[in-house]
Order: structure tokens, then sequence, then C-alpha cells
């Protein structure tokens, strides 16, 4: 890759996980990005002044894509009840793609989430608040009851009852015959709870 | 322990989840179970048959425990809601308690329940039947709506949908500040998904 492009922060974290994808989360190193990169392993930590913080923010980067491909559910029009059954159906789906589709990829942020524990904390609270800006839609468009608590607490115990589709623990039972059948029960148990 | 004492499978299971306890699931052998016994390795064999048959047995017997614990939850009188909630919070802290009173008797026995999954899903469906006989009482006393689609449906979702209170893959989170806040919360929404 040419040094004289800019060397920007993006640059960096896309080339650090193309080194995690090829030498593992126990081998990369930030000389590996930088010679990815064509640059002095100064110049990387310029922008990011520790491996440890270089780590963490390519976690975050890969978090973040969840996040963005969720966006169209929790901004978009129509009904918040099949809002939110979308929102969930497309966080399974792309946690199963993860896991499935690029094992080693997915291992190799297990790892990373493992040492990162603060970024997945965010992350939770990110995924959580989307379900909670659905269920106030859902609420105003008297689809939704009101919440026990307040939407964030809600938001939290339909984030929670859905762990076992989206937890990367439970990746494993993500293939057995009878999951859909198994999600679909969850779904409408958690639709029940809500409307109105 | 006297060898004049009849030799009952039961008192084979218990010496095979001492002997466990003691030396670890890698190194526990047969022989050592029946030196416990002060009798001879033939004698446990004509019990069970196979090294790996007890194995099975003794895990089925530590899961069965929480089956017989639950019992009162589904036996007893009372409003069914309540009884569910009862019996939720039940395995929740049989669970909390089995993975942090005794870390190496619990970690033994992940490793047996890796070896015997066919005993864990039986484990499970009698667990889901607990829950279907208290969804059936409930609904039969008019506290909870007519099921979906059937009673063993909705008890699977109730189980799925509380699962980060009770699957030991979880075990990590359950010492967490906010982890009773989650637990009310997400019975709560199953509650309300019940409810009449």
């Amino acid at each position: 890759m040419a040094a004289t492009e800019t060397l920007t922060a993006e640059r960096i974290l896309e080339a650090t996980e193309e080194v995690l994808r090829r030498y593992g989360p126990a081998k990369a190193t930030v000389v590996d990005v930088a010679r990815v990169l064509g640059v002095s392993h100064g110049s990387v930590y310029r922008h990011f002044r520790t491996k440890a913080a270089l780590r963490e923010a390519v976690t975050e980067r890969w978090l973040e894509r969840t996040i963005v491909a969720l966006g169209p559910y929790v901004e978009a029009g129509g009904p918040a009840d099949e809002r939110l059954t979308g929102w969930l159906t497309a966080l399974f789906a792309l946690k199963r793609k993860k896991a499935g589709g690029d094992p080693e990829l997915m291992a190799t942020f297990q790892v990373l989430i493992g040492e990162n524990s603060a970024v997945v904390d965010r992350h939770e609270e990110h995924l959580v608040e989307q379900i909670a800006r659905i269920l106030e839609d859902g609420h105003r468009e008297d689809l939704f009851a009101a919440p026990e608590r307040d939407f964030a607490t809600t938001a939290r115990a339909v984030f929670d009852a859905t762990d076992r589709f989206h937890n990367p623990a439970h990746a494993a039972d993500w293939s057995a015959p009878d999951v859909e059948d198994a999600f679909t029960a969850v779904v409408s148990l958690v639709q029940r709870a809500l409307r109105a």
C-alpha cells in the first residue's frame, strides 16, 4: 500500500484487522501493521499510543458495524412492532453470519472482546438504546403498552431475553435444526409482553 | 466404606461424585471408585458396563437434583404466576450456588456435561415440562392467556428467554452488581407476555 496516501486512523484500523486475520491475535504486532501500510511503527503510534489502544479501537470498529447495519430498523418508518422483529432478526442473522461465515475472524474478535470489556459494555448499551427508540415509537403509535419502569429497562429486558440469539457464547447452538423455531417463539413472547 | 453393605447403583454414583471431586474428571478412574467403596472394579462394572455409562449416570443424578429441588413450585398450590416467578428465581439461585459455592465440582460437571449432551437435552426437557405444567395451571386459573401454539412451545420460550439466568455459559456475569435487576426485568417481561 502506498505510504504517500495520508495515514488516517481508519487506514490503520483496516490494516490492523487484516493483520489480525492473517496472524491471529496472539502474534499480530504493531510492526506488522506498519509493514502492511509501508510506514514506520512510529507513524502508527502517533495515531494509537499503545498496542492496547489500537486493539481496542479495532474492536470498537468491528462492533460498530453491527450498530450501523441495524440503523435502518431504528430510523425507518413502518409499525414499531414489525421493526422490532426486523431488528432482532437482523441481529441474529448478523451474528450467525459472523460466527459461521468467517470463524477465524470471529475467534480473533472473541479474544479482543475478552480484552476490551468496557468497549463491549458500551456496544451493548448502543444496542439497548436502539431497542429503546423502537419501543418509544411503538408506544407513541399505541402498539406497545407503557413500560413498567422505563423504556431503557424494558429495552434491556428485551435484549437479555433474546440473549440466546445474539450472544456469541451460544454460537455453537445456532446451527441446531430447531433454532429458528426457538427464536420465533421467543420473539413472539417478547411481542406479547410489549403489546398495548 | 464397608464392602459388606449392599453395593447399589446409588452408592456407586455417590462414590463416583466423590472421586470426581477429588481427582477431577481427567484423572478419575473406575478403579478409584472401586477403592473408595472397598470392592473390586468388576463389581462396579456389573452396575455400569462402561466408564462412559458411569459418567453419564453421575451427570444425570447431578442434574436431577435441580428437578427435585424445583418440584415444589410445580406441585404446590398458590397462584401459578407466583409459582412461575418462584420457579425461575429458585433455578437462578440453584445455578448461582452451584457455580459460586463449589467451583471445582461445577468445573468437573461442565466437563461431564460436554460429554453427555443427550443427558443435558433430556434435563432441559424436564425443566421445560415443569414450566409447561405451571403454565397449564395458570391458564386453568385464568391468570395466563391461552398459548399462541401450545404450552410446550411457550414453556420452551420462557426457558430460552431466561437463559442468561440459568445457563452456566453465563456464570461469569452472575456476580455483576446489576444482575438482580436484569433478572427481575426479564421475569416481569415474561409475566406480561403470559398474562390473561
